[in-house]
């Protein structure tokens, strides 16, 4: 098989942008990757787009085609891959087979998400829960953050942890995402309490009592509040792919994705052995970890899918990071800060960088490489030289896994 | 890069298929897919799931991670490929990249498309132009069968050519679609006439005057009538593929992929130099000539993607089988049956076969699998050693073309 290197990465700012359309934020994430690639229009072969659902939300089909015209790749091949909010991930997984079974040479890979633009209350959440079950579990009102809140509750009582030790998750990520200017929210929970103590909404001791507040944080899915959930954004994110041998040509060092892993679940929750576990997560962390020879121990940084903060502690677990039960304590006791043991979501994750749903998996990869490289500004974790990511796509029934190294 | 071989194929009815699902149709192929290709559940590496509308036509998304858990092919990878109506093709290619890379052994390849419930006027047409440019063409209120008619115009004024030619394209798809037990409409045009007789509905002396009756064969897109325009219908067909090295482990005469093209064209189709030359078709045929080392004389059977049945004439003409503007008279003097020069959908083509979108691409390579181990029955072609499909995504905008032959 041959090597694939990432040469040359975009990405938009994460939040409400009204002015761009989604073939806007695609567009703009992808000449970016290029510019900063070095590579020039006419030599790519194949342009992968990850996105979940721009008929649903934008009324647009075949967007890849679009944007390989409207960014002058013609003639490029062009697809759009879709695995619910892990089409970026899987996009990046179409891009890599092109370059490693040799038929491309240079590959864009782009994900997106255009959102922010829909009002009709309950639309999305209803359009993102088409991902579940039709018969055991849609029907009966299930929707995503539901099942967020059971598995939350189920992790407390399981491993007699705190609800406290899931918010330490969104404290985190919040402090990280104030420090990465393509985050939605570029602000820590402290600075939230700030500015509503100024605007006289109540006065709190500290966080853990702003947090407790139900008119400031209200309960969304029981337990899970506001702040344990991450918002709804627009934004893209891209990266170039090309055969490692020539990667080089384009850039001093380039980032190597030495293993991709990817398994699915069953689709109904209830019938999986352990609620608590990622099965398919540990089947895919496994198949990169193994694909690239290394084990949890090498890992210098990580960017997992925080789509709600109780995600963040079962994944560091089941991707061997720490013991089952103990992904939220280690949390609460600092040890995934940037600093950390383990830095987890430097970038912010999808609390504090948002969660363009297609552009995630994308963004993750991005953000490996720009801290790969030691371009990651003012939330640069020491010197790291493996990166590893979780994507989830449906709640936990289809996730990948991509790892990054140095070259 | 490794070799890529077809195992073994299924394909449901198409048609109205009223009692099946989605996820049903995508079922009932894949299983069958499996049975013929003598494969076992837990062998599979991955799935790739070929269909343009799942959101907007049945409410689902992440489709290929249920058809996984459906099917027992846990933990298996999968992802949903949308290029138009072209996703089929589509996901023949990353299947065939996912196996030509060595990230996979045994891929399913499933394409499909549930439309026929869809009961509200205009819904359907709406959502396949949502690939047409918005700014530029949508809003205007184009639709694909509007550029169909305009083709047909462009192309009849151009070489002089005849209306009665592009009808003797569906005349011919329909006598071949009556000998195919899996197409939508399993009638030659004479039946449908002599069944009008019968009814009281008019009395034409030949099938010419019947095609020429407003009431039974009324104009949809000047000049393209009802009968020069493919139906909507349910249906799904799958494909096994693996590392060609193993495939006689697995059935005793695989059929290779020995070329796959893949072009993009200009989204608007104003900004074409030349409406009636389909040049993604051009470059991605001559891709998958170049890579399998074969030329146009050397095809002995070929699916196109006659949606309307001008596509036929204009494709045949741009993969190299005839002349710029001879390729409906050709259908005209019997060159493209299947006892002709160059047999032409012996499958009775998107025409009467039927369309149900993200299926067309998978359900051609079916169609050439069957054709090349002489298995097609009543419509089998004299020994074919090789075939090549074109499969059309956008308006002409994403295009792919896949030649197989005989291992």
């Amino acid at each position: 098989m041959r090597k694939v290197a990432i040469i040359g990465v975009g990405h938009t700012k994460f939040g409400v942008l009204e002015e761009k359309s989604l073939l806007d934020l695609l567009s703009d994430a992808s000449l970016e990757a290029l510019d900063e690639s070095n590579t020039t229009q006419s030599e790519f072969d194949s342009v992968y787009v990850g996105a979940m659902c721009p008929g649903e939300f934008n009324n647009v089909s075949g967007i890849s085609s679009a944007l390989v015209d409207k960014i002058s790749l013609l003639p490029a091949a062009s697809d759009r891959i879709e695995n619910g909010p892990a089409s970026g991930g899987s996009a990046i997984k179409a891009g890599f087979q092109a370059v490693a079974s040799g038929m491309s040479e240079l590959v864009l890979v782009v994900g997106g998400e255009k959102m922010t633009h829909i009002k009709t209350p309950g639309y999305i959440t209803s359009k993102v829960a088409t991902i579940t079950h039709p018969e055991a579990e849609r029907i009966h009102g299930v929707s995503l953050p539901s099942f967020g809140g059971m598995l939350t509750r189920s992790y407390l009582e399981k491993y007699d942890a705190k609800l406290e030790w899931i918010s330490d998750i969104a404290i985190k990520n919040h402090k990280n995402g104030a420090l990465n200017p393509n985050a939605h929210f570029q602000r820590s929970i402290e600075d939230f309490m700030e500015s509503a103590i100024k605007k006289g909404k109540g006065n709190w001791k500290n966080v853990s009592e702003f947090l407790n507040d139900d008119n400031v944080n209200p309960i969304i899915a029981d337990p899970l509040r506001l702040f344990h959930i991450c918002p709804i954004s627009d934004g893209a994110a891209a990266i170039v792919l090309c055969n490692a041998d020539i990667a080089k040509n384009y850039c001093d060092s380039p980032i190597i994705i030495s293993g991709i892993g990817q398994a699915t679940d069953t689709h109904i929750i209830y019938e999986r052995a352990e609620i608590t576990e990622l099965k398919a997560l540990k089947i895919a962390s496994s198949q990169a970890y193994k694909m690239a020879k290394k084990k949890p121990k090498d890992i210098d940084v990580c960017e997992l899918h925080d789509a709600f903060e109780i995600l963040e502690a079962v994944q560091c677990e089941d991707m061997g990071f720490f013991k089952k039960g103990e992904g939220a304590k280690a949390a609460h006791e600092g040890l995934t800060q940037i600093d950390g043991q383990i830095p987890i979501n430097p970038s912010g994750g999808l609390k504090a960088r948002g969660h363009p749903l297609g552009a995630t998996g994308v963004a993750q990869v991005v953000e490996l490489f720009w801290q790969l490289r030691g371009e990651a500004g003012k939330r640069q974790v020491d010197d790291p030289k493996t990166g590893i990511t979780c994507n989830f796509g449906g709640f936990g029934n289809n996730i990948l896994s991509i790892l990054v190294e140095r070259m």
